[in-house]
């Protein structure tokens, strides 16, 4: 029997219209669909996107479970046994999607998945781009990222204030990525560059729950929350 | 008379099934298009996408010409006459689409004219983001793009060896746009650096007419073309 072909699937950044047609015409083709959550019985947010758009992908939608860990031990655990979930069903020659919120290789968490199954040279595999974040929130800002021969960085947020200085310092524009546990640091390093003004927040980009937030010292004592990024343009 | 809506739409990277459901919705429902060509009488890839998809949609397209110039003065005259075109549509309260290849914000000519009408706080603007080539090219080469706490560049390629060094020294991941000018220096670092073998070009990701070059020794002598680009991960 053939082996199943694996697809890893971006679903964009949550706006449900954001997906492709591409994303939407496999989703409704392949028998299996994975979606990532980070705890059994949570909602997966990749597959509460799709859902919205066709509910009768719903029934074939399988959780997988990676917890919200730095213990690499226990993440590699988490990822050996969806491996062998998807295995399973790609060895029985059933085709099966992954699906990533945003861009499967932009910090998309297929790239486990990929990791483990690209070296069998047996197994197809196809990686379908989707609309990342990144570029969903500055659309909904209302903030150009870049034009011309103008430069772009996207970091996860780094606790060292010479790095957060550095990066400011030699690109046009940043994106910050994960920027909960380092948000104050953050800030101050953007007041001392005179900064503070030329960054905005956007809080889950294109969803119902989104928010935009120009002031940041509107956010000052609280965090931004997950699925935030931070775009600075000097 | 209520002010048209302004649509800055990204359709993608080629494959016209890389459009997102609300860019195809939009652009059937809108009166009027406009899509960027480079002289007049060219055919406009972001038009060929759209009309690819849906042929209906050819007789609502409008071609705006922006010449491939490094003369300020006349692409500033071609943008002030395109602007011009989509005003006097909107001003009639036509709500307009310009299409864009990829994403709108990410080196899309779509920001030149938001530029001019996003002052006018009576002129209502929407970004619709799309799949960005730069997503795009490494799905289609299987080499992911950024995991975990990995820092991403995407710049111009920069004719300056050292400033190539650098972006090369401080990033897991470089996305080199508009190698063209610049492709020997370029390859004449990564081979300084070692990092030749760790460097993939994808000539039109996802058209019908996409290369990928793993083996850059095999483009010597030659330019990959436009719509190129070249990621590096260390």
């Amino acid at each position: 029997m053939a082996q199943g072909k694996l697809y890893g699937i971006g679903v964009g950044p949550g706006d449900p219209e954001l997906v492709t047609i591409k994303a939407l015409r496999l989703l409704r083709e392949v028998p299996a669909i994975f979606a990532p959550c980070k705890a059994a019985g949570e909602p997966s947010l990749a597959s509460r996107i799709v859902c919205q758009l066709d509910e009768r992908l719903s029934p074939k939608i399988a959780n997988l479970v990676f917890p919200m860990s730095d213990d690499e031990a226990e993440l590699d655990a988490a990822w050996q046994a969806a491996a062998r979930s998807v295995a399973e069903k790609l060895n029985s020659g059933i085709d099966c999607a992954f699906i990533v919120e945003g861009d499967p290789f932009l910090f998309g968490s297929f790239i486990y998945l990929f990791d483990k199954f690209a070296g069998d040279s047996n197994q197809p595999i196809e990686v379908v781009p989707g609309v990342s974040s990144i570029t969903a929130a500055p659309a909904r800002a209302g903030i150009p990222l870049v034009r011309g021969d103008e430069r772009l960085a996207v970091v996860p947020a780094p606790s060292d204030r010479e790095a957060i200085r550095r990066v400011l310092s030699e690109f046009e524009s940043v994106v910050f990525m994960k920027i909960n546990p380092v948000f104050d640091t953050l800030v101050g390093v953007l007041e001392e560059m005179s900064l503070l003004d030329r960054a905005t927040v956007v809080v889950k980009a294109t969803t119902s729950e989104e928010r935009i937030i120009r002031r940041l010292a509107d956010l000052k004592g609280q965090k931004p929350g997950y699925f935030s990024i931070m775009m600075v343009r000097r």
